[in-house]
């Protein structure tokens, strides 16, 4: 039932959200982004890595094919040299086992066109979508649910226009997904260029107010379309901080900018962020943090607004490029990607689930834990990556 | 009696050929090359790894000796600072302890002329050799059998002129063997500078014919001197595969040169692969792929013709200076290293050899793997590395 | 009790001094040095790391004042971005939990003031001393010990001047230890720069003549204020080898120098060697080999000259930046440097010390890995270093 990639004794020792510190590599059963559309041009196939699992997807007549980058006859990727002689399928480049995109089945060997494993043997595939110009890829065994259940309230409403950026970050994924839900790490950005730039209101902090268990809400019905996620309700249920004190002095203050932005922030199963609205009034932030490796993740960043036509579309797509990618997906969220790097040592070799000491303002990531604790639709396990 | 150097179950699930799937750092007791005579000049020690072994390799005199590059007293390589204060010792550059190349013995102690250790100790030598103007070292325990039994047939005759180079290669010895055995794996020279330069006829694969038995014949009496092979005869027993088909088109052409080359290929213990004739009539590829560490090999590639007499040679090395280091044993062979190379992750963890799928014309291969398990004359085990 | 981070194995077969191979992070309730106070200005924290554990070490006010470098919240070190908004304190750059330098104590969180943690909490300290402009930090549980104890004779001394250089090396500190302790050792500098450069009498090494046991002198009384420590009387109880011999034929001579220096050679505890005198008559070499990480170790290198007056010091300083730092703590000892890391490999897996063939001048080590097995005031271990 353990995964094996976590150490026993911790596993034993986290109350409450056991499951959610053995994912290692992930969730299992579940649609995660791996690239953009643009990434993937006809006939020329992008590798990638998803839960530990090794990815070849490519384009075929427009339509999105994933397999697995691993030949079954010797184990090689694919990938190391691509040898598409047909538009439909793919030759291994060392001893030409050829296998269609669609279903993966072997269907020649050109090295040795009388072979009995012709037609008998399958490669893994992976069912894969594109919507919004994202590359969705199911991890998993079965019939894949419906792509809305694995993506935030609003991602795939039809006047939703979506653009971002993808990176690897040398960090596990929930490090992402922590920082990111995170309510008080807004103190990193204090200094960001998007503060100031964007006029933003943003506090140092918040100060909870209430009970803790007012201080989020979870979603785990089906209410929403079998959407399962946490929204941090802090903003209301607590005091922002702009005055910071250190031994009775004020010895920094937030920003009192006219922007008011993050309204709502929330995160969902598998893992994906939605902050509303931001960078700024009209804009949704939708990120994923994709569990790759033990040690890496995508992080995959986009920004939402809704067009009600070509000409908002294209403003849209103006303000993307001139603003929001360098001051927002970039300036802004840089800040976030050394902090969860500064996170990799203390919970490397897992005791950072059980020695850290989580304060107030933690509690919707609890919230979040436990959830994903309960509503995930499997693990992803070492004999899963093995196999 | 396991080597200790490979998963235990990898070892129980593997049947037919554990031993070799044991072997990870090599078979014990044979000779293998290390360099060439023309890198160890007299007096000028050459440092090289064996089976996991450090080695030291010096020339006294024209005769080549070999120690084992680590000092009794602290462990040190004595090849971080050479200090040789006559021909016939090493002293470590420590603290002056001094060996004798000739039996490793320790004959002097600079530092403490009145030591009691002095003649007292020994540092373990290897049985080397020198042939072709290749250096052998015999790895093992007791005396070596003669050199033949570890060479390919023809290597050591005296008309045959040897040429050769060596590199270091990141992956186990075994994926070196099995890819220059490997009689399909050719799909990767299609195309091959060395194809068009030479007019090579070169399929792109074999189609098994006959029945499996009659791809290869084993080697496995005393009857050529204790040698023991495999000869792979898929050429005779097959169908040579000159037009690739891929859905039922078909996609790519081997090479109909006149020049036919590649009669005969087999493999002898302890690793050593030939080709008659190749890369030209005429001429014989002799290569070793040498275990250095579990995760490197010498690939020691050697081109022999016969000369009978100066004039001839000196036009082979004219010629393998000129056309066959740059366009076969470079321009061909590199194509291999990669090869080996795209092997390496699938079977680090020892399960590939579980998780592999072999096909028809790998029947060569498996009679390698068999006869290679029973003929070795012992594994190299962790516990001999670490003594 | 054992540390739990050197081979059971290993431990069983090492009689005499299992503790000392134990020590492989070093002991614990000993004073080290860590850096120069000249390193550490008011207000600029520095980094360091010692026996595994984070540290970070500020001065305010003048005094020093040492903190573990590792948030209690989500573990990050606090040096990753430095954060101090009063003197008296610092601020975690992530939530900005605030500790104060002097107990530790977590005095204010900005991003939650309202917090029940405030005032409950306490960050680790370590108690610092500066003395002879050098930085010593207490690794260790309850009061610490004077620092005498820690120090060799004279060190302390009030007319004792003291400069030096600190650097990290990549080799275990009981590698540095036992090449700086080590008697003949000196065969490695036979050739720097500082034995022609100060025309020092330097031998090759030596002859021990009467019994072992009069080779060293083990003081592990409390009669010198509770230092414990091992003097090398090698140079008296032995003859010096200024002709070094191999096959019969004089091979190499020492250096018959003027400047007779090295009378004494002592090594105390924790760690610490004092060569008098050394580079230089009325000079002391005080040198730390300081357990930092597994693998590396702080080589903390002084000279000590008493001097009289500000006169004398001023001369001393010149005499140190032009001629003892660049020839002896730089030149000479630059030898030591890659001495020790050659011992790497083979004590790697801690079977070298099983290995490892010692012989007779070795003794005085063997006394200090017996004292510093008895006389230590506890093993760094593994749990000390997780908690």
């Amino acid at each position: 039932m353990a995964t094996g990639l976590v150490n026993e004794e911790v596993l034993k020792r986290v109350k409450g959200w056991a499951p959610y510190v053995d994912a290692k590599l992930g969730f299992r059963n579940h649609w995660y982004p791996v690239a953009f559309g643009s990434d993937i041009p006809e006939g020329e196939p992008l590798q990638a890595k998803l839960c530990g699992e090794p990815l070849l997807i490519n384009r075929v007549d427009g339509v999105l094919y994933c397999i697995k980058d691993r030949c079954l006859h010797r184990g090689v990727p694919l990938s190391t040299k691509l040898d598409c002689k047909t538009k439909n399928t793919i030759t291994c480049w060392y001893h030409a086992w050829t296998y269609r995109w669609d279903d993966g089945s072997l269907c020649d060997i050109i090295t040795n066109p009388s072979s009995a494993l012709i037609g008998r043997q399958r490669l893994k595939t992976y069912p894969v979508q594109e919507a919004k110009g994202c590359v969705f890829v199911f991890l998993g065994d079965g019939d894949p649910p419906p792509l809305a259940h694995d993506t935030p309230p609003g991602f795939l409403d039809d006047d939703m226009v979506i653009r971002g950026k993808n990176r690897i970050i040398n960090s596990n994924w929930r490090l992402g997904v922590e920082n990111g839900f995170d309510p008080t790490h807004i103190y990193i950005h204090k200094d960001s260029i998007l503060v100031e730039g964007n006029d933003l209101a943003l506090p140092l902090g918040f100060a909870p107010a209430g009970r803790p268990e007012d201080s989020y809400r979870i979603i785990d019905t089906d209410a929403e379309g079998g959407r399962r996620g946490v929204y941090d309700l802090l903003g209301e249920a607590s005091v922002p901080v702009f005055e910071g004190y250190v031994e009775g002095q004020m010895v920094r203050e937030g920003h009192f900018g006219e922007t008011r932005v993050a309204n709502d922030i929330s995160i969902w199963l598998p893992g994906v962020l939605k902050v509303n609205p931001w960078p700024n009034p009209g804009l949704n932030q939708f990120e994923w943090y994709v569990p790759r490796e033990e040690n890496s993740h995508y992080y995959f960043q986009t920004i939402g607004k809704r067009c009600a036509n070509d000409e908002e579309t294209a403003g849209f797509n103006r303000d993307f490029d001139a603003k929001w990618l360098p001051m927002a997906l970039e300036g802004f969220n840089d800040d976030d990607v050394w902090a969860r790097e500064a996170m990799v040592d203390f919970y490397a070799d897992d005791w950072g689930w059980v020695k850290e000491m989580l304060f107030e303002p933690d509690m919707a990531i609890v919230a979040w834990r436990k959830l994903a604790s309960q509503h995930n639709r499997g693990l992803q396990t070492l004999a899963h990556v093995k196999a």
